[in-house]
């Protein structure tokens, strides 16, 4: 990998195409978090390979911006690069677009692949630079030209989920998808979302690392739908079932070809904070566009009674294999060798064991001391720390199975805390249990919610720079929108049967790092003259340590809520473990 | 009034111009809260006087869409007419918009006065009603044709503030205005809103009641700026001092001209929820536009400390005054015949004896028993009740004073109390507590706020349909933006120096309503490796009502601000009222 020769080729290319500057996003068409490597142009252009992180090219300059998460890393990976590191969120550190402004001259133009970037995206980018007299050519895809031994895309097959884990049949899904399509006077729409397509078809796959997905499009018109999709990821078996429902499949590559093709009298519906700018901009111009939320991404993000009750499934054997790792951990730390990457493997090992387990639903958050600071944590070979009997880990983790998708942390005190330890820990359940009590009307969205989480702590002085809730898919993306516990203004509101964490927490950096997870699920909890009233009923089933807990600071009732809550574990693991790890369980689940 | 015939004479003007359906707005071109009786056309179409309502007139229909606060109202003033009312909010009735959709055939037309909408509500509109094939005509000012005996513009006089009251000089406002421009590279900068004019110019007038402003559009350009007003209203004083200024006064008449006239190559800054869209669409289109937020909406809204010490004394006078009338009434009700009418014109002559008084701010609510309930009611010759030693009396009310505007409500128990109305009125005041008791990062807006005041009486299956907070003017509109504590997602701030009201209640139709409020001003409470935190100072200084308290419910903490609340509130104002009403306030102060 050479980056100085990549930036010269790019600035070929540029000269070549009469642009100032070029800009690379991490994404893929279709707007995934966990990308396919044929995807990863930043990557092979730059080195870097975080998560997040763009890279501009200007005639005289080369510079990755990232965030905090990975300040460390893109300078590791960067150095002696010709690419410059710009910190995002420092002090007096223009974001990209505002550096561009200050930088290109008025009537500059600036190219990007639309591919890589959605139509919110680049709408409000091109409206930015606009005003300062830059536009924004979107049709420049360099990555075809310059990246070399690309990986192909991902030829996995799909598989059908079974009639007892599916939810509703495809046939019942597409129905609510035409319902809502009729409310908006939509005749066409597209599914440009990996998740939405999964959940669509009653399929999954596994083209990427953690997400059950697989790469496709979907349109879905009044009378029938299609499916772009890799021939090759299909059996004679999936396509009697798509053609039972009038799914029509086509080639993955005449998607974009096929919405240039949408009739000009269509009224296309579609969500410009999913679909890719390059295909919004393919749509006939003449075509009405209803923009709106992915139709499927709302009605998926609320799980049916059959999904909820797979779900508490999965949750109780998620629960039994992590008393069993957390047994072994607690009791033999100090006496056996262990590092974070130790405890990893062992983790997922633990939860290899459970029925139904397909892989895990993001890389494990192992994170020992002042590493579980750092809030995105993973171990690496380099980072990997010893774990020893004194201070706190942070474990955050979570698995696919075919009847649901875990995430839980927990932060587990391993020997003696400091007093600022024991305050922040204190603290950070305080919020967990005060989001889990919360009681809130219908119609109310995730930030007015995340107020309940934050307020202890705010009292002290004291707060997190993560969201503290995000939607949980249904054996799929562990991260699911539409709906969101943050202090975003998101405009979802919470609704009976959405799956939802709360996971505040506290970090200080080089000393340590705490947060506490449950998955709940919305219930209603009353119905009174003021109207229908909501609250959150707690899927996770593990114990959560009470060493750590400065018990003063807890009022009765969240004394109350902590023990009902441990009373409800104990009864759903004591049949799934047995022996020393039933023994653990049963001392972890003692009444404070 | 006829509003027969006006419906034909709008229905011929309809034909004339093709169009299929009128909308009538309640506005004026400022977007203004109360507009003058010039841009009253709704009301004299159709007769009803509230203060929100949409006539639509089609066809073969004519229909007025208000809310819930006048569903009475508009039925008995709709008796009668040609004009049916649908009901805002009721289940089953479409708003209008959806409405047209469903009546209107693809193809159809529909005319509104663009004068009277804003640019980003006609957007809005026109893309729905788009979506279904249906297209605005937003030229067709039916007022001019059909609205005979139309009042003319007020043309009262506008006055200087002195320095004292000013706040910051012209100069440094403008200064910081150009900044503003600056910072987003914009040469010109449209200000519609009537109150933003009446701070940036330092002058303020009687245009309207309640409301100190006057009829004025500015434009502020990189080196001047540009006052469109009557000339009448100006004295040779005024002239001089906004010469020293730049700022050049033109005919109110010539804004629009005006507006189409500036050169194409400007960058014009504009707020789309304030400009109205006719003036947005006379913008020359080659125009560079900015949108965003008032910049003087931003500015004035953040108090400096010399506003903050005079709307102190504002607020002390104001206590006084209250504490005067709150004696009189409490000592005399069930001795003396008192009405709701009586009592609000005591409570306004009080306030009138006060230093600097200009006016009330707003139309006192004074609102015994169930009418209460009724949110935003005022008593009438046909609604005033007879109060009686008996339930509870809720009193909303407030000044402009040279100095300040105030804004209270307090609820006073006038007898004996319901087991409900105890637990409503605890419940509430546990809700304005909790909100004056916040502590919370810079950065927090408004709705993440809001869950502090109701998450006390959502335990009980309680909430109230209004906001909590709004922003106050400095001797300007009661009403003021850009901050909102409420559940609306408002993405603006809450940042020190705002003044900003806490306002819950509960409301029991058929039986009581309850609403106690302070003002606050937003204040730093710490800073720590976490950030800065800020918190509530409240402004307000008048006791709260103690007898209908059930002391039980309220947490150690609640007691000690109420007590700590009351001892200010007793220092502050004993110097100022004298003989009974002091020995009463100092009874209202004692601690619970």
């Amino acid at each position: 990998m050479d980056s100085t020769n990549n930036i010269i080729r790019l600035r070929e290319q540029m000269t070549l195409d009469g642009i100032d500057a070029y800009i690379i996003y991490t994404a893929d068409p279709h707007n995934s978090e966990y990308p396919a490597d044929h995807w990863k142009f930043r990557e092979f252009v730059s080195g870097f390979n975080g998560s997040a992180g763009v890279v501009v090219v200007t005639k005289n300059h080369a510079g990755l911006w990232t965030d905090s998460r990975y300040y460390i890393q893109a300078a590791k990976q960067l150095r002696g690069s010709a690419i410059e590191l710009h910190k995002m969120g420092m002090p007096g550190v223009p974001d990209y677009i505002s550096y561009l402004t200050y930088l290109l001259p008025s009537g500059g133009t600036i190219g990007v692949d639309g591919r890589t970037v959605t139509d919110d995206e680049f709408r409000s980018m091109s409206r930015t630079l606009g005003n300062f007299g830059i536009s924004v050519n979107m049709k420049l895809d360099y990555a075809a030209e310059i990246f070399s031994a690309r990986p192909p895309l991902p030829s996995t097959s799909v598989w059908l989920m079974p009639k007892e884990q599916e939810g509703s049949p495809r046939a019942t899904k597409l129905a609510a998808v035409r319902k809502a399509m009729r409310d908006v006077g939509a005749t066409h729409y597209i599914v440009p979302a990996l998740d939405d397509v999964a959940w669509l078809t009653n399929m999954r796959g596994s083209d990427v690392e953690f997400n059950p997905v697989f790469y496709a499009y979907m349109i879905v018109t009044e009378s029938d739908a299609h499916l772009y999709i890799n021939p090759n990821k299909l059996t004679a078996e999936i396509g009697v079932a798509l053609n039972a429902d009038d799914i029509v499949t086509h080639l993955y590559e005449h998607f974009e070809r096929d919405v240039a093709a949408i009739p000009s009298t269509a009224r296309v519906y579609y969500d410009p904070a999913q679909l890719n700018a390059f295909c919004a901009a393919a749509l006939p111009a003449e075509c009405a566009r209803i923009e709106g939320r992915g139709i499927v991404t709302k009605l998926k993000a609320v799980k049916i009674p059959q999904e909820i009750a797979n779900i508490e499934k999965a949750h109780a054997r998620d629960g039994a294999a992590m008393v069993r790792f957390a047994r072994w951990m607690t009791e033999n730390v100090g006496k056996v060798r262990m590092t974070e990457l130790d405890l990893s493997a062992r983790l997922t090992a633990e939860r290899a064991k459970e029925a139904l387990y397909i892989s895990d639903s993001f890389g494990t958050i192992m994170a020992y001391g002042e590493n579980a600071a750092i809030v995105h944590y993973e171990p690496t070979v380099e980072s990997n720390a010893e774990v020893h009997p004194q201070g706190l880990i942070l474990i955050d983790s979570g698995a696919q199975y075919m009847d649901g998708t875990t995430d839980v942390t927990r932060t587990f005190a391993l020997g003696p805390l400091t007093d600022k330890e024991r305050l922040h820990y204190t603290l950070t359940l305080k919020g967990t249990i005060a989001l889990a009590q919360a009681i809130f009307p219908a119609n109310t969205r995730g930030t007015q919610l995340d107020t309940f989480a934050r307020q202890a702590m705010w009292r002290y002085g004291v707060d997190y720079g993560h969201g503290t809730g995000h939607g949980v898919g249904y054996c799929l993306n562990v991260h699911e929108g539409p709906q969101n516990i943050s202090k975003k203004l998101v405009d979802v509101t919470i609704e009976e049967g959405m799956v939802t964490s709360d996971e505040p927490g506290i970090y200080v950096e080089g000393s340590h790092g705490i947060r506490i997870e449950n998955l709940t699920v919305c219930i209603e909890t009353k119905r009174t003259d003021f109207g229908t009233f909501l609250g959150f009923k707690t899927l996770t089933m593990f114990p959560i340590d009470k060493t750590p807990i400065i018990t003063e600071l807890l009022t009765p009732q969240e004394v109350k809520w902590l023990n009902d809550y441990h009373a409800t574990v104990l009864k759903t693991l004591e049949g799934l473990v047995e022996g020393a790890d039933l023994e653990w369980l049963r001392k972890a689940c003692q009444p404070l």
